[in-house]
């Protein structure tokens, strides 16, 4: 799949942070400075890094280039840490020639421990020297990649006017997975033209369809990065209502397939869950009910024991907060309606709801009968693989 | 260890509700009628035998029984699960010859699955026949277990002018555990005398001590129930706010310890963990952490691993929605300082940290130096066991 995307290049190489020698260095840099916007981690733990690129988005709302080091989270470091991460924007900045203001710095990994910024500054220079427009963008998806099992990498096409423009997105994300207005690490380059607050207000809503929709284990990371660069390049101009609604919805199209991604490779998964609540009084009952169900550990594994126990969704229900009558309550596992006013339909049901549940991704829809709201939330079944990732994660 | 209270009566049979053989049914009976006080699941779904407890419970607030199942939770079933319940009271009082409103009734189980009614009244009388003041509370204990490898049976003495008092208490809960309230099962005897509004006052505040600081994996029942039941058969007597306050910490004692022996015995559980938050700005500050901290499957995971990976403790904390500054916070795994201020501690510190998480309990202490307030939670970790336990629970 080509994910060029004119103006901008991208490149990935093994600088030493990873024990095991794998890429942990990635580069993607625009030709000319790019409009640029960006969501960050809600969590009160922010990592240098995320302090940083803030700073930065305020002052100048563009970019040129962003450097991303994985296998180390940067976090936590005190002083060491705002340090470190501005020498990686200076260390990119010096071999590309440009402003070191105008690199942005992303960081995921281990917290706690100080990054080998001597490492990154060292594997500049032949990173730059890699920087491609086409084979670069998987290097770089390559590079971020921490508990990953794939690559996440998702290009659209989007036209204005009879102008073709590209979106392409790259994402990381296995665990520590439950963004809270942000989400792991995602990174997108486009060449549409875009004024910085319509940017800022379509990256918002998408990221809000869509990594704020997921969870792999409830836990939100301290340094969740989305950073979205539109250079312009292509000529596509967003200018009237109907281009930035089309923008948007392409972008969203993109961000929702990566999450999706994280999901399916979350942390010991095999299974990808997509709990869909309708007819709620409201939409945030609805998705309080979604979000503390996809966090559930005894409804994901019954999802992994391919166990259609409804009884602890209902439960789980039961604790979000929400109103509704669970004597009018109707659930459905993709099409098989196991739950009906509350009540088990039978055996039947549930035999044909077991069959859905061993599908490696199926639909838990959960009817409220209490308004015409809805809201999803995707999520994975809790293995035991998931345990052993991460009760031996730093060994 | 004599857990007899006077006039307290109880016993445990196999009715055949459990697949397996095991005991099933439980009764515990008091010789007159006692003072009740009871908190239950805020959970919205909640099983028939909770409502009909606090039906019964407003109406009198008196008790001579309780009749407790395992093995099905009566819920989600709809208008068979109240008249079930109902039912399962009223054979209970009429082998007692006893009013049928004064009798109780609890259960535990897989959710949404006709309570086989059949079976418990096929199987009171003899479980009436068996009833007694010693033994009977070890069988009563085992009979209302689900996934506990073993009973849990407190009891305490105290006195009030000279007179000795005992009290009693019997828990069951493995899973599904982070009360909101309330608990999985526990039910008191004690042969205090006390008024009601006294009792239910005193009750509520020990159980917010001890049932409402635990957690096993995040999730709150549809069942919780504790229920205690004070006879005044010893002649000892709350009159004064003396008695009152050595009655209650007697009482939380109790409740404290079986609420911990649930944790110890948590599904898959091999660590007892208590989280220890102090210098907190306010209570409810550091409440949140202390509950955000022990829910964290990432954290729950590490300490599963022996990994004092204190990155993922302090990630936890900053998506608890508490006031903190991170650059304060002193983070302690019993003695070892390993973070100071924010930082890490060094090697030495981890290593000494890592050897206390290979003891089977052990202290998490987090200061935050942000106030003077200060609040606990006790969690276990989280194993491949519990996966295992939970994706074949209802196989």
């Amino acid at each position: 799949m080509n994910h060029a995307v004119q103006g901008f290049l991208a490149a990935g190489i093994a600088a030493g942070i990873k024990k095991n020698g794998e890429l942990d260095l990635g580069l993607l840099v625009s030709e000319r400075p790019a409009v640029a916007a960006g969501v960050f981690t809600k969590n009160r733990v922010t990592a240098s890094c995320v302090r940083l690129d803030r700073e930065r988005l305020a002052a100048s709302g563009t970019c040129r280039a962003i450097i991303v080091n994985s296998g180390n989270a940067n976090c936590c470091t005190g002083e060491d840490g705002m340090n470190d991460a501005v020498a990686m924007a200076k260390a990119a900045a010096g071999d590309l020639g440009i402003d070191e203001e105008s690199v942005l710095v992303a960081s995921t990994g281990v917290i706690g421990q100080k990054l080998p910024v001597e490492k990154v500054e060292a594997a500049v220079p032949g990173l730059t020297r890699m920087l491609s427009a086409e084979e670069g963008f998987d290097a770089f998806a390559r590079a971020i990649m921490t508990t990953d099992t794939v690559p996440k990498v998702v290009a659209r096409k989007g036209e204005i006017g009879g102008i073709a423009y590209t979106i392409t997105g790259i994402a990381k994300g296995a665990g520590m997975i439950r963004p809270d207005m942000a989400t792991m690490l995602c990174f997108v380059a486009t060449d549409i033209g875009i004024g910085q607050d319509d940017l800022g207000r379509i990256v918002a809503g998408a990221n809000e369809k869509s990594f704020n929709r997921i969870t792999i284990d409830g836990d939100t990371s301290t340094n969740d990065t989305l950073l979205v660069l539109a250079n312009g390049m292509s000529g596509a101009e967003v200018r009237t209502h109907d281009d930035r609604a089309a923008f948007s919805e392409t972008l969203e199209t993109v961000l929702v397939e990566l999450a999706r991604m994280c999901v399916r490779d979350g942390e010991g998964a095999t299974k990808l869950v997509k709990i869909s609540v309708v007819n709620a009084a409201s939409r945030a009952d609805a998705r309080r009910i979604a979000d503390t169900v996809a966090n559930s550990n005894l409804v994901k594994t019954a999802f992994f024991g391919q166990d259609a126990n409804w009884g602890r969704i209902i439960a789980a229900m039961g604790r979000a907060g929400a109103e509704f009558d669970p004597e009018r309550v109707d659930l459905y596992f993709d099409d098989v309606l196991l739950v009906e006013n509350g009540r088990y339909a039978g055996q039947a049901a549930e035999n044909a709801a077991t069959e859905v549940l061993r599908q490696p991704e199926f639909v838990v829809r959960i009817d409220l009968k209490a308004g015409t709201e809805e809201e999803i939330a995707w999520t994975c079944d809790f293995s035991i693989d998931y345990v052993k990732i991460n009760a031996d994660y730093r060994s």
